[in-house]
């Protein structure tokens, strides 16, 4: 399928699914976020077939998502790492956390947990507030066209 | 590409993902949001073809995010309706909403915005907040497997 660009697009949930591009780049921003680095820890994670892995992390470099690092070694392993625009993903990442762990396990399932460095409790549930304070639910907040 | 299943993955993210699909998923169930739910108002809306819009939208409806009701009419034109399960969704879209705004537009440059209903303001920026009530940001968390 050709593909759309939505890079222009008045939308911005439009253009950042532009740049996200598809499903495993969101696994592959899901593992940078983790501490993975190098192309085999995110094949060995992903199961991903190399020249795959390997198209979804130029992309990702090129969109200024990931950037690629010289390793210690001193470049025989290069790292790619989450750039500033990258790290700004990590809301996207909770919010798709939040809501798999509360749709996708029976009652008493196990699965991994986010959790606060500085105690190891879990993190709150993320709430959307209006400018004067007010908790927001789908239904209470509507897109303005420009 | 063949794609892996990750419908049973121990990580929320990957369940989440695959529950979702792709890209295009996520720009149909955008639309939902804002109050489309008739075939030829999405098709309108994504620029897509029939066939792959039909697809996504049947996927979308087999995965409990979607489910089709009768038109108004008697069934002419049925409409396609957020779940429960697709409703919860909705601070995914906001959390890619406000990555867009902060990444993709240049100073000044117009954008769509989410506002509350009530009050016509724009909605305050998502904060992740540790159960003691500190502002988080992504070094200040991680994710604990199973």
């Amino acid at each position: 399928m050709k593909r759309k660009r939505l890079e222009a697009d008045p939308c911005p949930v439009a253009r950042s699914l532009d740049a996200i591009g598809d499903w495993w780049s969101l696994m592959i921003i899901r593992d940078a976020f983790d501490g993975l680095s190098r192309f085999g820890e995110f094949q060995k994670s992903l199961g991903l077939a190399k020249n795959i892995l390997a198209a979804r992390l130029r992309t990702l470099t090129e969109r200024g998502i990931l950037a690629v690092e010289p390793g210690a070694e001193g470049g025989a392993y290069h790292h790619y790492v989450l750039t500033e625009k990258g790290r700004g993903l990590f809301l996207v990442m909770v919010a798709l956390r939040q809501w798999g762990e509360a749709t996708f396990y029976a009652p008493g399932e196990p699965h991994s947990t986010l959790r606060d460095t500085q105690t190891g409790d879990e993190v709150r549930r993320l709430t959307l507030y209006s400018a004067d304070g007010r908790a927001l639910r789908a239904g209470d907040a509507v897109v303005r066209k420009v």
